[in-house]
C-alpha cells in the first residue's frame, strides 16, 4: 500500500529530491538532470518535472543556471555546538530591557517585523471557515453568553483534544485536560503547580524567551542545560545535574524547538521520560509547534513515554488555527487537580463560545488537511529564507535546518547581534536578538528569524538588508572573533 | 430640575420608604400607612401604592400583616467589628484545601450553589443584545480571525473604557489602559509589576479569597489590615503600618467591597490616595463591583484622588455584561509600560473579536440603562436574602447591608462555618465559608452568600436549610461562644 497515494506526482518527485539534497546525497553545486532527461528517466510528463523543479527553486534548494538547467544551491552550515561548548560571557544587557525594545518596535506600523512568531493572513489560517463555525456557535442561543465562563466550559473542545491526542502518542482522558489562556498560561500554571519561590528549574539553552521573566516573577532560579541545535536537550547533562541539584521542574520543547527548530530523537525522548519517572521529576513539555513537524508520520511526544504522569503537556491552537482566540490547553498528568484549582484562582476560565467554535472546526474534519498544507508551506518558507540568508549574510553564518515550524536560528560568528539589532531598528527592521534566549551572553552572536508572513518584496528586502548590515559588522570586527 | 424625572412614581415612593427604613426613620415593627391612606396622603393612585409596597415586600424590607397592611420587617444587625477587635486564632485549616472542596462541589449539577459570585441567566445579562453585536463584529471579515491577537488589539474597547472613566472620577488616556483576561489577570499583573518575591503586601481583612494563593505563588507575604464591615479599610492602620514596615503594594476594594459590600467614605478615599502619593506606595484598586453601587450618583473611585499615578485600577465586564468573554482591564498609572510588557510575556493578549463585540455594545448606548436595572435588581435580591437570613438563621446573626453588588456577609456567633459547610455540603448546598477570607481563623464564624441567581424555590429552600443547620449548631455550642 502506498501511503502517499493522494500526493501528486510532482510533489513526490520534489520531496524525493529535497530529501536527497538535505541528506547531502546531492551536494551543493551538483547539477540536476535536465527537464527532458528527468522526464524520460521517470516516464513522467515534462510539466510534472517543471512543477517539481519550480518547487525546489521556491524552497531555495536549487538555483537556475545562467543558460539552462538547475544546480543544488549553496548550503548553509548548520550550527554544531550546544551550550556546553559555546563561549559564555560574564555580562549581558538586561533581557527585560531588550524585550521591551522589541515589543515597542513591533508596535510601529512602518517596521518590518522579522521577530514575531505569529503568522498573519489567509495564507496561514482558515479564517473564513472559522468564522462560519463561530457564527454557528453564536447562533446556538444566548445562554452561553449569559453564563459565567466556568473552568473547562467547552467540553466539546476537550473531547476533540482527547480524540486527537493519540496522533502523537498522547493517550489521555477529559479529566486531565484543562483549557487555558493560550499555551503561555498553561506553562505558567504548570510551573506554579510544582514549584515554590526559591526552587530551581531546568531550562534548555536556548529557551523560549518568555520563560525567563516568568521564572523570575515566580522567584524561581533558572538552570540552563546544554541543548544541541540538531539533537535537542542533552539527557546526559540532565542526569548529571540531578545527581547534584534538586530540580523542582524541567521545562522542555522536545518536538520542534523554539528557537532551534530541532526535535529530540525518539530514543532520547524515551530516556528522558524514564529519567523523569525514575527521579519523580515534574517535566513541562511545550508542544506548540509539534503539529507543524514537516515529516509524516509525526514523531511522538515526550509524553508518549510517560508512565506515572510526571510529564505535563502545554499546547494551543494559536499557531495553527485560531490566533485571535488564545485557546491553549494543558494535560496536567498527576498534577491535574492542583492545576485546575490554580486556574480557577488565577484567571477563572476560558470563553465557552470560542472553545465551542474551535471544537466545531475540529469536528468538521478539515484540520488535518489544513495542517498538511501548513507543513508544506512552512517548510517551503523556511527553505526560501534560509537561501536568502546564504546569499546575503556573512559567509561564516550558520542556520538551523528546522524539523518543523517557521523559525530559523542563525549563528553569525564575530557579529554582536545586539548591535546588529540597533542598526536594523534604525532602518525599521526588527528581529529577535540572541541575548533574550539566555540569561547570559551566550547567544550574542545569534538571532532568530520568523518565516510566517508572505515572503514579499518588503520581507525579502528586509532580510537582505540585515544580511548586508551583518556583513559590514563582520568586516569591522577583529579577525580573532 | 428633577433628576429622577424618568423614574416611575411607584418606584420613587418605594425608594423613599426604603431609604427611611434603611436609615432607621421607620424602625422595625413600624406599621406602614394603609394603601388607601398613602394614596390619599400623596394624591396618587391605589395601584401606585400597591406596586411600591410590593417592591418593598420583595426586597424584604416590609412584611404583610396577618389581616391587612404592612409593617417594617425585623432588621438584622449589621456587623460592627473590624479585624482590630475580632478574635484571632492560631490555627486554621488550609485555605487551599477548602477552596478545592468548594470548587469540586460547584461542579456537581445537583448542588445548590450559594457560593459562586457569578450571575447566571437573562435576568442579569443582556445576552441577546450581546449576541447581535458579536455577530456583527464577526461579520466584519475574517481578517481579525487570521491575525494573532496582539496586546490591546481592540482599540475600540479601550476608547469606550476611557470615555466611561469620568463617571467615577477616572480620567485617563488609552496608553494607560491594558486589556486583560478578566480582572483577575489584571490583579496578577499589577502585583507582579510592583513586587519581587519576598516582599510584603497589604490586604484588607477580609479580602477577595483568590488573593491569598496568588500572593503565595508569587512568594509575597500578606499583611492583613483592619477593615470595617461598614466603613471599609482603616486608613489610620495603613499609616501606622507604613511607619514600621516596608510594603511593596496595597490591594484594596474601596467601592463595593468583596465580601463586605461596603464602600469607604469619600474623605477616607482622599486620605488613602494622599497617603499613597506621599509615601510612594503602589496601590492596586479592585473595582469589579463599583458600577453596581446601588445609590446614584456613583461614588468616585479611590483613583479619582490619585495625583502621581501610584494607584492602579483593576476592572472587568464579567459581573455586568459579558460573563463568558472574560474581558478585564487595568489602568496601570505610572507602571503602565512595565505592566504591558508583563502581559505580553505572561499571556500574550486578548481576543480582538470579543473586545470589539463588547465595544459595539457600549457604543450602542444601552449599558447605562442596563446597569440601572441591575442596581435595582441586586438591591432587591440582597434585601430579600437578608430577610430570609433574618427569618431562618440564629437570632444573634449579623448581616452586612451592602452598598452595591450581590454579596452578603454573615457573622454567625458561636457557629463554626467550616463545620456548617460540611453539613450543608452533605445536603448538596455550598456557600463560601469565612475561613477562605483570611490566612488566620478570624472568620470561622462568618460566611458569604451570593444573591445573583433567581431567588426561586430551590434557592430559598437552600438558604432556609443552611439557617436551620446553623441554628442547630448554635444550640449545640457552649453558651460562652
Amino acid at each position: 500500500m502506498d501511503s502517499r497515494a493522494g500526493v501528486p506526482r510532482y510533489q513526490r518527485l520534489a520531496d524525493e529530491l529535497s530529501d536527497a539534497i538535505q541528506a547531502g546525497r546531492l551536494p551543493s553545486g551538483a547539477r540536476l538532470p535536465s527537464l527532458r532527461q528527468m522526464a524520460d528517466q521517470r516516464s513522467i510528463s515534462l510539466n510534472t518535472v517543471i512543477a517539481a523543479y519550480r518547487q525546489l527553486e521556491d524552497a531555495g534548494l536549487v538555483v537556475p543556471l545562467p543558460r539552462a538547467g538547475f544546480e543544488v544551491a549553496a548550503r548553509l552550515q548548520v550550527p554544531q555546538r550546544s551550550l556546553r561548548d559555546a563561549p559564555s560571557a560574564p555580562t549581558a544587557p538586561s533581557q527585560q530591557a531588550m524585550m521591551a525594545r522589541v515589543l515597542r518596535a513591533q508596535q510601529q506600523p512602518q517596521v518590518v517585523d522579522l521577530a514575531f512568531a505569529g503568522p498573519r493572513g489567509r495564507m496561514f489560517y482558515p479564517g473564513a471557515q472559522l468564522q462560519r463555525h463561530t457564527a454557528q456557535a453564536l447562533r446556538r442561543g444566548a445562554t452561553t453568553l449569559e453564563t459565567y465562563a466556568r473552568p473547562n466550559a467547552s467540553q466539546a473542545l476537550i473531547a476533540q483534544i482527547v480524540r486527537r491526542g493519540p496522533r502523537m502518542g498522547l493517550h489521555t482522558v477529559p479529566e486531565r485536560i484543562l483549557l487555558t489562556h493560550g499555551a503561555m498560561e498553561a506553562l505558567q500554571l504548570a510551573l506554579r503547580a510544582v514549584t515554590s519561590p526559591g526552587d530551581a528549574v531546568g531550562l534548555e539553552a536556548p529557551s523560549y524567551f518568555n520563560l525567563y521573566p516568568l521564572l523570575s516573577s515566580l522567584g524561581l532560579h533558572a538552570i540552563e542545560l546544554p541543548t544541541h541545535p540538531q539533537h535537542g536537550l542533552d539527557v546526559d547533562a540532565v542526569e548529571a545535574l540531578l545527581d547534584t541539584t534538586a530540580l523542582a521542574a524541567l521545562v522542555v520543547m522536545p518536538t520542534v524547538h523554539n528557537p532551534l527548530g530541532c526535535t529530540m530523537p525518539v530514543a532520547a525522548k524515551q530516556r528522558l521520560a524514564n529519567l523523569a519517572n525514575a527521579r519523580q521529576l515534574p517535566v513541562i513539555e511545550d508542544i506548540v509547534y509539534a503539529e507543524l513537524q514537516y515529516a509524516e508520520p509525526l514523531e511522538p511526544l515526550l509524553k508518549a513515554f510517560d508512565r506515572d504522569g510526571w510529564i505535563m503537556v502545554c499546547a494551543g491552537f494559536s499557531k495553527t488555527l485560531a490566533p485571535d482566540y488564545r485557546i491553549g490547553w494543558l494535560e496536567g498528568g498527576r498534577f491535574s487537580e492542583r492545576i485546575a484549582l490554580l486556574k480557577f484562582q488565577s484567571s477563572g476560565a476560558e470563553s465557552r463560545l470560542l472553545g465551542d467554535a474551535v471544537a466545531a472546526f475540529l469536528e468538521a474534519g478539515n484540520y488535518e488537511h489544513h495542517l498538511r498544507r501548513l507543513r508544506r508551506l512552512y517548510r517551503e518558507q523556511t527553505g526560501r529564507v534560509r537561501q536568502l540568508v546564504a546569499e546575503h549574510f556573512p559567509a561564516a553564518t550558520r542556520a538551523t535546518e528546522p524539523t518543523g515550524g517557521f523559525l530559523l536560528w542563525l549563528e553569525v560568528p564575530g557579529v554582536d547581534t545586539g548591535g546588529l539589532f540597533e542598526r536594523a531598528l534604525a532602518e525599521d527592521i526588527v528581529f529577535m536578538p540572541g541575548q533574550v534566549y539566555s540569561r547570559g551572553a551566550r547567544y550574542r552572536h545569534c538571532l532568530r528569524l520568523s518565516c510566517c508572513q508572505p515572503l514579499d518584496e518588503r520581507y525579502v528586502a528586509a532580510i537582505t538588508r540585515v544580511g548586508a548590515l551583518a556583513r559590514e559588522m563582520a568586516d569591522e570586527a577583529p579577525r580573532a572573533c
